[in-house]
């Protein structure tokens, strides 16, 4: 691993890179910057955000509910009124809703699953239910079925291998997943992809539950009657509506019939909680599950084939409900035509307390006070838009929608896109594009932990020192910046980032309050202020980071955009690649000579039904070199970039343009193989994983998934993607020094 | 990690050790011996085992019990019918028996534990209790305390120190520990040390029950009812009778008063099924436990103290029981002054169908075929001795006294001795001294696995290569023989290695079949015959390995011993010890600069009580050099050995004697520092592992615990014993060769 330590020190005094000033802004600038977010600082009303909270937590406010409509208006109202010009942008968008959900155990015992929960006496949002959708998965199509159980673990790729050495087949069978390990969504694809006619899914208590910590109301994890709802779109092949792949969901828009839809899933699926999977798994059968599938329920768990036998049914409203975005705009007064965009969404599952509004909150905590300091005669130099997304939670569908819709503009002008949603406590979470790592880096410098007197970036470097594995142990030690990490999807920057190459961000707080409200009735303002941010500590905190980075981007003379930090993440990755291919091809062969020599059925057990795994093909060695010629290129265009950008302060407009389109080199039109709405080629979800980040994601995908042929087309592609990145770098530096 | 291939290869025709020759014979001798060794096989009868197996479990038969007495006088028939000079060596012990054992949670609620088995209508012998011992740890002292409960996890050095990071301190409470990941012994041990004035022990479903696998009678695993008896004697202080440490338990000989014996613990302890353990631990408060402490109960565990308090009290009938070793001769054709000694204990904790008498048929099915033999022209040429133990269980009692009364003659005429024990199914596991490492894996090389037509030592390798961590899969891919396991304590080897020096070993079969009938009301033939070993066939399996040990031990002109093993194993303790150093440094120090910057504390959660580690001293640079000087000289010794061995077929008593006591350079009548009977200088049982073995234990707990004074003196004391080694091992070499 080769670390490239920024060369900030080089730079000369009046140089924009100086190393106390802030990244794109000069000394004085710095100052004024400086001088600007104090005030931005002074602004941020934890109080007035609890206030916010509380309100539009009251009801539950899924899309298409009239608590959504009446948050949407009340977001739009509080931004107009501190000077926005906001609108709200509507989409027509397809969103099933439950009828009809059973769950019946029919043999050998008989048991009817609730699939409600409890209304508790300590928490008094969890009987305000009007509107409240109950448990299910959005996206499931609709189905009755009735078969055997059988129990897929976490059912991801790896757990349908090891029933393979079983002999186990979900073919027509029921399979009955945990919660974890992937994005909900991949669990009925793959149980599809193998034969199952249906899906359950379930959190177990091990995970999500008694297992991890007390259960609410007594702390905050999982109660037994909690179910985590969520979408199963297939949202690694395209997010947002359904009906309208790639183009905005405008109410005359062209959509595809929902027979046609790709995204809906094959088999029916719907979620329940562990107290209604306990007598389903307690009558299951078969060899017992290898150890490390066990989970917590107070019950041997087995693999079945059944005997039990379950029958599900769900049907769906299959409606047209309407998505209600906020878009709030400040015009710049300098640049008006390069665009900040700071988005989080609004509607949430239930009461969505902590998901998504403790993000939302802070957004609108950080626009107050940018709208103030403008009308106080601050106002950033280039635009700002606020968005508040509506459906986020059926697919990305607010945000998605309106990214299409306006995708043109965006390419054009978008210089960033800055995203939040539910926010806990605990440590600063980075996450974006990689040429924006340093000015990142810088911000959480320049913002203290709400509990203690040292900045953000000194915990989350203290949290990675401590608690990370050796490898990010070592790092954390050397590297200057904290490592951010590539966004995958799960939020609304995939649109941004991944369709129109938009440099994006994510920011969040975690790592020290649990998740166990996730999607479940337990969402509440009251379970989110005493277990999760009691007093939006947190939640202020992370208005002060956005708005940072909000107004760092707004303001800067020069925009905080540098490549080193890019060239080193994507030589991480292509050690990566190189490692895993290495990986692969030695454990496939040590695996096919001890099945050759007999080793490997010598060492299984005679009295088990766990056979040998299968062999797979070899993996040939595949050549890097291009992606290695071209990750030099990129390497020493980013370092030469520094060089420039230190010893020059030249700012243009032409300079901006050509550093905030940057990332759009990093796409192709034509997309990823199979996925053509996802056109970065650095960064994607992965295919198999939902959210799970993949990067150079062709390549990778293509080596695990054991497509050798398409390696080495993709390494090409790869390759080429840094060749024109680093080209723009050269360019960039060219035009900086004048050498034009 | 060097690897020292033995050098057989380079043996000419006549020698000794050529390659197709056992060990210790030559050609001809070879023949002899495989053909007697297949008439060995012959005669071992799964039937009869299956026989005696039900006779012997048919009662509970502890020491001291009508039961036990009658397994002894059964066996010593047998033996002596078969042509065995047999006789019962009783020795005079003292045994708790628990008169009163309560355990009552008194607040918040109350809840009595019912401390008693359930009788299952599936299995016979539940229901046949006369005699039964209930459930109870050996060797508790007396005592009636009430105190808040504090969780401690395993009770384990490491627990200790978690515990005081969240400022948890458990004077004068009672602890509850889980069982596993140590001796029990350790856990009343530690926690008395530590301030605690009870401890509960109980078995955690997780680790031993419905989280495992099915519960018996379904399956094999722990009954909820089940609970683990075991003694918690001080045993690695020293085992035996605790009133005559060091010497033979005769009705004469000179005893401590029991207030004086140190290996009594110091607190009363009582073990407890997870039935019982339930309302205990869902009493509790306090901060939640670390993720990784919770357990397989349907609750969220706490570490407290309190608020459940538990009033406990234990009291013991501290009598006087006889042991009844059964000693069974064959007097030796040729070399009757030479002894082999193969043994097994009789006594279990109730009906012990498993532990022991799983082994104990298989020592007699070989003994009745070695005495066959012998009557039929085949005696062998070395006297065998076959030891049938009684009070293994208390504390390895019976074994003990007979090794301490006779020792004079035991370190002047043991050839070795060969222990077996309670065994299963699955893949032959090898421990012992390393001078044996070669004949030992010769052997595995000659039996084979009785479910498939491949030796055990394939399935050995196959086990390892499959299902070894990375270090285990590397080493059985490139060493020829198997390494064999170090013996730490745990069976009646102790007294012979660890006090005597007499080289032993100990076989058993494991790895495919469950525990959870471990000392439990469950030990049943039925349960046995059910899931351990169906038709005995591992169980007649061992008996031809163990009567190949035997027979080879007792016949080969030359002993099978050699030392290229034992300086390979060697050199591998040396360098985990140098890599224990240099990690415990480390890690030491890293620790104490992220306390001193305030990375420690910067990463900690605000809202937990999880405090920061202590900072410890730094951990000195030790000098290895003694010990590496030493070790070199005893890989050339044990090379040159393996030349001269190969290239001279001479033989004799004084080249046997010089072989056979080699073992006994090994040890130091000093013993370890603060356990004097412990005199192997290589092996030992862990002083906080108790079962778990410590190699080279005089250093490696001195620096482990961290007291690095007596690291250089230790390292001074292990090195002379290597050099001893090793200058006997020149001495053999030149005599062999006849350089005298």
């Amino acid at each position: 691993m080769r670390f490239l330590f920024p060369v900030l020190l080089l730079a000369g005094s009046n140089a924009l890179a100086a190393d106390d000033n802030i990244q794109g802004f000069d000394a004085a600038a710095s100052a004024d910057q400086r001088a600007i977010e104090s005030q931005l600082d002074a602004r941020i009303n934890a109080g007035e955000m609890d206030e916010w909270l509380r309100v539009m937590s009251a009801s539950p406010h899924h899309v298409g509910s009239p608590a959504s409509k009446a948050n949407a208006e009340y977001i739009a109202e509080l931004l107009e009124s501190w000077g926005y010009d906001t609108e709200i942008a509507a989409y027509e968008i397809l969103l099933p809703t439950p009828k009809v959900r059973e769950i019946e155990l029919v043999a050998p015992s008989s048991f009817s699953a609730s699939l409600t929960e409890d209304t508790l006496a300590e928490d008094a949002s969890t009987a305000r239910r009007e509107g409240l959708l109950p448990p299910y998965n959005a996206f499931s199509r609709d189905g009755e079925v009735e078969a055997e159980l059988v129990f897929v673990n976490y059912g991801i790729p790896e757990d349908y291998e090891v029933l393979e050495r079983y002999g186990i087949d979900v073919t027509g069978k029921i399979a009955i997943a945990k919660y974890g390990r992937s994005w909900r969504g991949i669990k009925p694809k793959l149980a599809g992809e193998k034969g199952a006619i249906g899906t359950i899914i379930y959190s177990d208590p091990a995970d999500d539950g008694y297992g991890a910590g007390d259960v609410y109301p007594k702390g905050p994890f999982k109660h037994e009657s909690g179910v985590q709802r969520g979408s199963v779109m297939d949202m690694p092949t395209y997010p947002g509506d359904v009906l309208t792949p790639g183009r905005g969901a405008t109410e005359r828009a062209r959509r595809l019939d929902r027979e046609d839809a790709p995204t809906i899933t094959e088999i029916p699926v719907l979620p329940i909680s562990y107290r209604d999977a306990m007598p389903l798994l307690a009558a299951m059968g078969g060899e017992v599950v290898p150890r490390e599938w066990q989970g917590g329920l107070p019950i041997t768990y087995h693999l079945g084939p059944g005997p039990a036998r379950v029958r599900m049914k769900a049907e769906f409203d299959w409606g047209m409900v309407t998505a209600y975005n906020v878009i709030a705009r400040l015009d710049g007064s300098r640049y008006p035509d390069e665009w900040v965009i700071r988005g989080n969404h609004h509607d949430g599952w239930n009461h969505g307390a902590a998901d998504p509004l403790s993000g939302q909150v802070a957004l609108l905590a950080e626009a107050k006070a940018v709208a103030e300091l403008a009308k106080a005669g601050q106002r950033p130099l280039r635009t700002v838009i606020y968005g508040a997304w509506d459906a986020e939670e059926p697919g990305l569908i607010g945000s998605t929608e309106w990214a299409e819709h306006h995708a043109d503009e965006l390419r054009e002008h978008a210089v960033a896109y800055l995203n939040t949603d539910g926010s806990s406590r605990g440590f600063l979470s980075l996450g974006g594009s990689h040429v924006l790592e340093r000015y990142l880096n810088q911000i959480a410098e320049e913002v203290n932990d709400p509990r203690s007197d040292i900045s953000l970036k000194q915990r989350a470097r203290a949290n990675r020192l401590v608690n990370g594995d050796p490898k990010v142990q070592a790092e954390a030690k050397q590297r200057a910046d904290l490592r951010i990490n590539p966004l995958g999807s799960g939020s609304d920057y995939t649109p941004f980032l991944q369709h129109l190459g938009i440099a994006s961000v994510n920011l969040a707080f975690g790592g020290e309050a649990s998740d166990g409200s996730y999607h479940t009735l337990y969402d509440t303002y009251e379970h989110f202020t005493k277990f999760r941010d009691p007093g939006l500590l947190y939640g202020a905190t992370l208005a002060k980071v956005a708005g940072r980075a909000t107004l760092r981007l707004a303001n800067a003379p020069r925009l905080p955009f540098e490549f080193t930090g890019l060239a080193d993440n994507i030589s991480l990755y292509v050690e990566e690649l190189e490692e895993l291919a290495d990986a692969m091809r030695e454990s496939t062969e040590t695996t096919r000579l001890m099945l050759e020599d007999g080793t490997y059925a010598a060492a299984m057990n005679p009295y088990k039904s766990l056979g040998v795994p299968i062999a797979k093909a070899p993996v040939p060695h595949f050549s890097f070199a291009p992606l290695k010629n071209a990750l030099d290129r990129l390497e020493a265009a980013a370092a030469e970039f520094d060089t420039s950008a230190a010893a020059s302060g030249a700012t243009s407009e032409e300079i901006n343009q050509l550093l905030y389109t940057s990332e759009r080199l990093l796409t192709r039109d034509e997309g990823l193989d199979g996925r053509p709405w996802y056109k970065h080629h650095i960064y994607a979800p992965g295919f198999y994983t939902g959210y799970g980040v993949k990067t150079i994601p062709g390549v990778r995908e293509a080596i695990e998934q054991r497509e050798y042929d398409k390696v080495a087309p993709q390494i090409e592609i790869a390759a080429n993607v840094l060749d024109d990145m680093a080209e723009r770098i050269e360019l960039l530096s060219r035009t900086i020094t004048g050498e034009m």
